[in-house]
């Protein structure tokens, strides 16, 4: 990494991007503009889309249509700074120490965009060209649910058509260690109301004559799952594909332990379905999910109400090849089955996304994981994610392609948290890992643009439509 | 009733003696005094007594060591009006409608005692005695939790030595319907935190890998009770004593029908405990009731949040004999046995207070039954409240004496509400009734001073020392 490859770094990470604070709008215009002019130094045609939000900036080679086509998707805007006092150094004004560097975005997601442009520009700068046509898609509001990237792309459906998509906007699974994302579970929103008296009645007054919704609602909370943490939905499983013998394989090669979760999540122990380790039962496997729950009298000591109601809000992780609708229903029709007599039941489904299974043994994948090993000296270890990444699913919905996720970003990293970073030796392998990337997916061969595998066939349609 | 009792009502009720906000103490300290110059006025030898917080007035019959002595307790401090506007007149400009005075006190408490004190001084202004010693106790904060209750009591056992206790300060099973509540039932607070991850997690980055604290709470409060809402607890019901047969046809008599418990609740239906009605259910059979729940995300839509921490509020209602130490104990070894893996739980136990009970087929309780027929020309209702009055306990454990309860108010006289009433012919009924009650508890043979059935052998010891 030369001195202007930091210093690039350091003027991308000045500006302060909040996407979810209006008053910063101005400064997201000014790095969009930057971002701009920086790729059009580089040597790519930018391109600068206002949207009804912040702006998306497009960048690309000169196509040419005996070479396959990448397209970069990452994001300029960051997360809110807060709590300030916190951060060692100010969020906005960058800091190295120890070889890292410390700023609001450094690692999510500006310094990991930055070394995919920076590793696109050395290519250029050495060769003239690119073995693969590049295309970069750099929005605003991903911290913000990437509101105005779906209309964009549908907009810009043919000049952003590409054979795959690759994402760096994620962690390693250990420090420095490479690291391929290829799925992402999916998700689905169930809140339920549980309504019995008129109003909070006197415990003692009629406390045993009525049902109490706040018991109600525990009872279908517990009614999820038996005592193993197995879901007991009737169904819930029926589509979850098996694991395959190499998907066991790499996730019982994955460097995180059962230590590294237990301190980072502080709890005192772990705890989860049989037969599957904990790596598996994040990345691989569905959960019932109560992220809220209240009924009754909330504040201190004690106040002797039944309450007239009580809440549960669920979600649901789903794995390949479940589908959200599906499971949605047979929640309903399992909760309704164990709705105590005595109260009534309301339910109102909420966001639901698809699981995402991008297959590393695919040609793209195979590329992908070959350029990771030679930047990094390693195999990469093959990494599915417990979260859920909605855009993924745009991407494969509207542009047709897949995603990779080779991770640049240490584990931690603490994004969305005071004192974020990146290590510069990581920015420095991302620069390298993108000229690789670009070599190893030009040899994939020019006929294969997608994906196999959990597509739903309308999107192969539209695609070749 | 005439005039001057009606007068005396309107004035005891334009008291805004609101114990709860501190702005109107001097106004309970002018209503404390206005009652003593009442009770002197009767005939009584009255003193009101500073306290702590709002005085208590104590007035007596002058002591005959030949007669049985009566003590009536009641209060004169009431709940905060609010919500105003819901109130057709002011709550402290009494106004008289259709029958009924409305204002805030009329029957929670001041209508109620004040038909006591005006029974008492017609006794005295016809006979020029009374056929029992009288003692009136009258406090002004039973809205408050009557903190200064029981060491005022303990201050005064000596002066207020009594063999019997008679409170009205509660509703009929219906309307002009004679009532005489013998039992409340006792509680014994507990809550329960589950800790679980040291701050929310994101519940798709590690949602599967840890317990969940909101479901191990579902899980718990699920744990308390079967299907058909028995308490799950060992040794629960260990003490319960069976009902008699006087007493399960004495709530077949009840006048309370499952449609009335309807009204009231607003449930959309009923449910409890086999084998027992609702009316059982309530008042002779105890339960285990969360009072409050909740963890995670509390606000409107979604947040996938595994939350570090939940919580529940149990209260537990008692009937003889249990012990809330015994079920404290019971209920917190099921809550630990029942605790799954990967969370820890901390159980605090609350305030307890032991059930009451006072055999309405004692001589006082026949007494106060042939009292309530003669007035009300009907057989009284014998009739076990849900609810807890823990002043009732000091009463027998300071006084050693028993307390008996008919009622005066409506069964929709909206104590604690907007509108609250008294009608009129009950406060006539009420004076009437005092007449009786002081002439057959002059009946029973003057050696019977007490109770019979659970009451704890040092209160006997400490009474009769």
């Amino acid at each position: 990494m030369n001195d202007d490859a930091l210093g690039l770094l350091l003027k991308f990470l000045r500006f302060p991007s909040i996407s979810a604070q209006s008053a910063h709008a101005g400064d997201l215009r000014h790095c969009a503009g930057w971002l701009g002019t920086l790729l059009q130094s580089c040597g790519l045609h930018a391109e600068v889309h206002p949207t009804a939000g912040h702006p998306i900036v497009v960048a690309r080679t000169p196509p040419d249509p005996a070479k396959r086509t990448i397209l970069f998707y990452g994001h300029y805007d960051v997360q809110p700074p807060d709590p300030l006092e916190l951060w060692e150094t100010p969020p906005f004004e960058p800091a190295v120490r120890d070889g890292r560097i410390y700023a609001r975005g450094a690692s999510d997601n500006k310094g990991q965009i930055l070394a995919h442009i920076l590793g696109v520009r050395d290519t250029l700068a050495e060769t003239g060209t690119t073995p693969v046509n590049v295309i970069f898609l750099i929005e605003g509001e991903e911290e913000v649910g990437s509101e105005n990237l779906a209309p964009f792309l549908l907009a810009h459906r043919d000049e952003l058509a590409c054979d795959v998509i690759c994402i760096s906007d994620n962690g390693m699974v250990a420090d420095f260690h490479p690291t391929l994302s290829y799925a992402m579970r999916g998700i689905a929103a169930l809140e339920g109301v549980v309504r019995g008296p008129a109003v909070d009645l006197h415990s003692g007054v009629y406390g045993g004559a009525v049902m109490n919704p706040a018991t109600a609602a525990a009872r279908l909370v517990a009614s999820l799952h038996d005592a193993d943490g197995r879901v007991l939905i009737p169904g819930f499983y029926d589509d979850v594909q098996p694991l395959a013998d190499w998907e066991r394989a790499a996730a019982a090669a994955n460097p995180i332990t059962d230590a590294d979760l237990l301190a980072q999540t502080g709890a005192p122990a772990l705890f989860g379905e049989a037969g599957y380790s904990a790596v598996e039962r994040i990345g691989a496997r569905p959960t019932a999910e109560v992220n809220g729950l209240g009924g009754g009298y909330q504040g201190e000591g004690s106040k002797t109400v039944l309450p007239a109601q009580a809440f549960f809000k669920l979600t649901f992780r789903l794995v390949p090849a479940m589908d959200p609708a599906k499971i949605l229903a047979a929640a309903e029709a399992h909760l309704r089955a164990h709705c105590p007599p005595g109260v009534t039941l309301e339910l109102t489904p909420g966001h639901a996304g698809a699981p995402y299974f991008s297959d590393p043994t695919s040609p793209d994948g195979l590329a992908a994981q070959r350029a990771l090993e030679r930047v990094f000296g390693a195999p990469a270890a093959l990494y599915r994610e417990g979260g859920s990444i909605p855009i993924l699913t745009a991407f494969r919905e509207i542009l047709g392609a897949s995603a990779l996720l080779p991770a640049l970003a240490s584990p931690d990293c603490a994004a969305h948290s005071p004192n974020e970073n990146f290590p510069l030796g990581n920015f420095e392998a991302g620069i390298a890992l993108n000229r690789a990337l670009l070599e190893e997916f030009a040899r994939v061969p020019p006929d294969f643009h997608g994906y196999r595998g959990d597509v739903p066939d309308f999107t192969r349609a539209a695609r070749t439509a």
